[in-house]
């Protein structure tokens, strides 16, 4: 039935995710008030959650408002691994017997409802991750639905591929042999997804969608401190599945806390046959070398680095950039942040711009945000953890010691929270040719440092060398020598990463599109898992055949 | 250029995946006589190929014909690992800058020249891996071309499904942002094939040729006792991407000894991003567990199980199960080991024949085969390996203790070579309700147990506990009951098993067709990789991208 509702939804994703042009399946989210935002959350103000069957106990996760500062205090359901994998193992048959057109339809009607109740979700979001109710409703709302829908279209092609049944029929020796064979598609087992604190809806709808669809028994574990919104999308699922006549736990919470974690003793559990994790570098390589026979996806993080060789317009390009570092106070792991100027300045068509100036731009363009309280918390939103203000503190502190400091992450005003834990973008300026230091890998959070270089070549050959080395997820070049950019696009693609040129517009510079943009290569140490390519898909379900000769 | 001319054989492959019906793209290859086949081998002898350009160090591999009892005498070059990976590093970036038709195009003419010097490799095969030259011509000639060729269609599709631009428009506040986007296919890294000994062209091939289009470089590592007709695919594919303007050594030759292996080092660098082993299931979990962050594709072995349950014609049926388990000496993973038999004995359109009369049928059709010479050479082959004939002679010595034994694996005749390693089917009946032994796993060779068991369900429920356990290749099912056979392939499909059904002809009942037959679910413990699935192909390349706007 939900199946039916959504069929030509579900094949204009799928032929989007062909032609990989413009489209989108989920009408504009419209952004609560502030009051209504409050509201929406204080309604869970005391409740508990129960969003698996297999446990009583519960956990009032430590989550706390980088708004307000308040407490949620919300109570979720907390299964034990083995609970939870109890739970998981009593929905499979079910699940896996209901066949893909049933399977797919929950996940489409799941996203529907999940969508009619954007501003809440948006809420919610807003105030577990610190995004601004717009982002919430569009990268965590619109967006994130439409990552997931492609996620969904793209596994039911792929099953879709394989022909239900077929009368084979060939020649041995004298006689024709006629075999009647049956094709059906098989999940391949329990699966894991945990979801990261700042922007878990993304990375988790897929996951966990593409297993439902593939008929594989979810556990969600979200991060201890950022659970809400994915425990209401939990709910939405389970609420669909019982309505599908499916075991609401096909899909299950698993709540921890971060002293007594439980995503690397679900990982490594032989029941466990597929594991989605959006989050660390650290644990994300862990679980690629320590999850043995599971299928392990992993988006962690990289070095977006920014390559400004020549520009048409300096100061609209600055602004572009300006926006793209304070986009979610820099939380987002498509934020550049290494920013590689030549030491000849930057081509503009006013001629060239010294360093100096394209500098002064930039920090001018940032101040525009940072002093306009509206738009500066719309842009910048709040910072998710503490942990995140106080690293970058740190590096202000020795970049200010090191002479290397331009601009500190000073707190913006923001206009509705006066107690947000917000910051503007933190900018160091380094010369890897005089020794100064440049941190391994990423810093999360809104940091950016201007790497002084020879030209646009030792540019490319100091990025493509931090790719190699730690990853990257989005890097950006802004050049007007089509020579030059193929040639820059080229050597990118060498080092496995992806390249957005030139990109000057109201379009937020990292915005990654569902259906079209590639998320994540695989081919560099930002991990493993494309948002959505065939891989993504293919070996979540595996084939089993029966065939019967009718006539030999 | 090679791709044009071979262009239709491919968009018909894949059609044939596509739809699955009966399709082969190469005609039968005309076995060489026994002279021929000598000749053609004999070629070899004192000589030395050199397949790698990346050392200098030769083995002579330990080959001996099962046939002659002579050695081989061929040598190899026998690069070190860190040769072999710096060949493969070195061949990489003009590989994959090559272009899908180009590899496309190479793998094919490859697959075309393979055929054409068929009887020589047949010649190759039947004299390291023991098979007729019948057999070779077909499971190890035409067969193993077929599957190559699927999975190089399969590679083919999947690289196709991505279009290789796009113009992408979409509204962002009040402006229209126009991006073009190039889409390009890039290999993942240096790939490791291991064959087995017996069998080796069927599953190499597909993972040589799958990373080959995909813009991979693959080190081929036969095994050390079986390596000539490895090796001759090897160099027909190097002379192929020669003439393409490619780097030889984008496919090089491994060759190792039985004292220093060399898979195990291999498979664990870091450089090395793919691994397609056949062999043993010990080595096979082995690379599963501790090959980290590369895609590790398995096919090891199982427990296949027959059960009888009623059938039309008893020796028509059994004609075809004697000659399941003689075909090569059950050196095949699709070979039926385990067979149950119901108390009540196996219904037949001439009523229910008890199960003495059964395995007395069983025993005869085997004789049948055993005391004729020509058609035992035909069927049986030869035994690969020494070690094969040790262990069946070790379990036929225990059955005759334990009063299991029905019949030894006596050696038939072989009218060409009196020398060859030959045996025929060892059969041991075993009731496990009275404690009966039933050695876990496989038995490699021609073993087979003849199972005791109350009824069909109880066989079913031995038969797919066994597959829970230890994995199964192929399934077979003999039942006149269409409820049961649906019942039953239910039962098999939720062990991760598929199942053959009534098969009673001169079709080899273990033959699995490419482009049809899904062979190895991955769903069991028999291995990952299934021939040919997408997921066989999609890990093997990822997309980068990059996006320019071109107005805003």
């Amino acid at each position: 039935m939900f199946f039916d509702a959504h069929l030509d939804l579900l094949k204009a994703a799928a032929e989007a995710n062909r032609t990989r042009a413009a489209w989108t399946g989920y009408a504009p989210i419209t952004p609560p008030d502030v009051e209504q935002a409050d509201a929406f959350v204080g309604a869970y103000d005391g409740a508990t959650l129960q969003l698996s069957s297999s446990t009583r106990t519960v956990i009032t996760a430590d989550e706390v408002s980088p708004y307000t500062g308040k407490a949620l205090d919300v109570g979720y359901s907390a299964p034990s691994a083995d609970e939870a994998l109890a739970g998981a193992a009593g929905a499979a048959a079910a699940l896996r017997d209901a066949g893909i057109e049933s399977r797919v339809g929950v996940c489409l009607e799941a996203l529907h409802r999940i969508h009619r109740r954007g501003d809440e979700f948006a809420a919610a979001t807003s105030h577990t991750t610190g995004q601004s109710l717009g982002m919430a409703c569009s990268g965590s709302g619109t967006n994130a639905l439409d990552r997931g829908l492609e996620a969904v279209a793209m596994a039911w092609a792929a099953m879709n591929r394989v022909p239900e049944s077929v009368e084979w029929q060939q020649t041995f020796g004298r006689s024709e042999v006629k075999l009647r064979k049956r094709f059906r598609p098989r999940p391949l087992g329990t699966a894991l997804v945990v979801a990261c604190a700042s922007f878990p809806a993304w990375n988790a709808y897929p996951a966990i969608l593409a297993n439902l669809a593939t008929g594989n028994p979810v556990l969600v574990k979200p991060h201890p401190r950022s659970v809400l919104a994915t425990a209401l999308a939990v709910g939405v699922i389970r609420e669909v599945l019982t309505e599908a006549g499916l075991p609401a736990d096909s899909v299950q919470l698993v709540v921890d806390t971060t002293d007594d974690p439980v995503a690397a003793r679900l990982a490594t559990d032989p029941a466990v046959r597929i594991v989605d994790f959006t989050g660390s570098p650290t644990f994300g390589t862990w679980l690629e070398r320590n999850v043995q026979d599971a299928l392990v996806f992993t988006e962690t993080a990289g070095v977006n680095t920014v390559i400004l060789d020549s520009v048409g317009d300096l100061s609209a390009t600055m602004r572009t950039l300006a926006g793209g570092l304070s986009l979610f106070s820099g939380q987002m792991c498509t934020t550049p942040q290494n920013i590689y100027i030549p030491d000849g300045g930057v081509r503009t068509d006013a001629g060239v711009v010294s360093r100096d100036e394209v500098v002064a731009a930039l920090t001018s363009a940032i101040e525009d945000i940072a002093t306009a309280p509206r738009r500066a918390a719309a842009v910048c939103g709040a910072l998710q953890s503490d942990a995140t203000l106080q690293s970058i503190d740190a590096l202000a502190d020795r970049a200010e010691a090191d002479g290397t400091l331009i601009r500190r992450a000073a707190p913006y005003e923001h206009p509705d929270h006066p107690q947000a834990r917000v910051v503007t973008p933190l900018l160091i300026r380094v010369d890897p040719r005089r020794g100064d230091a440049l941190p391994a890998g990423e810093q999360f959070g809104p940091v950016a440092f201007v790497i002084d270089c020879a030209d646009r070549e030792s540019a490319v050959e100091h990025a493509t060398a931090t790719i190699r080395s730690h990853g990257a997820i989005s890097s950006y070049l802004y050049s007007t020598d089509d020579a030059a950019v193929d040639a820059v696009a080229d050597a990118y693609a060498d080092a496995g990463a992806s390249l957005s040129v030139n990109l000057v517009s109201s379009m937020p510079m990292q915005y990654a599109a569902a259906y079209s943009d590639y998320h994540v290569t695989g081919l560099n140490p930002a991990g493993n898992a494309t948002l959505t390519d065939e891989s993504f898909v293919a070996g979540r379900f595996r084939m089993v055949q029966d065939r019967r000769q009718v006539e030999a």
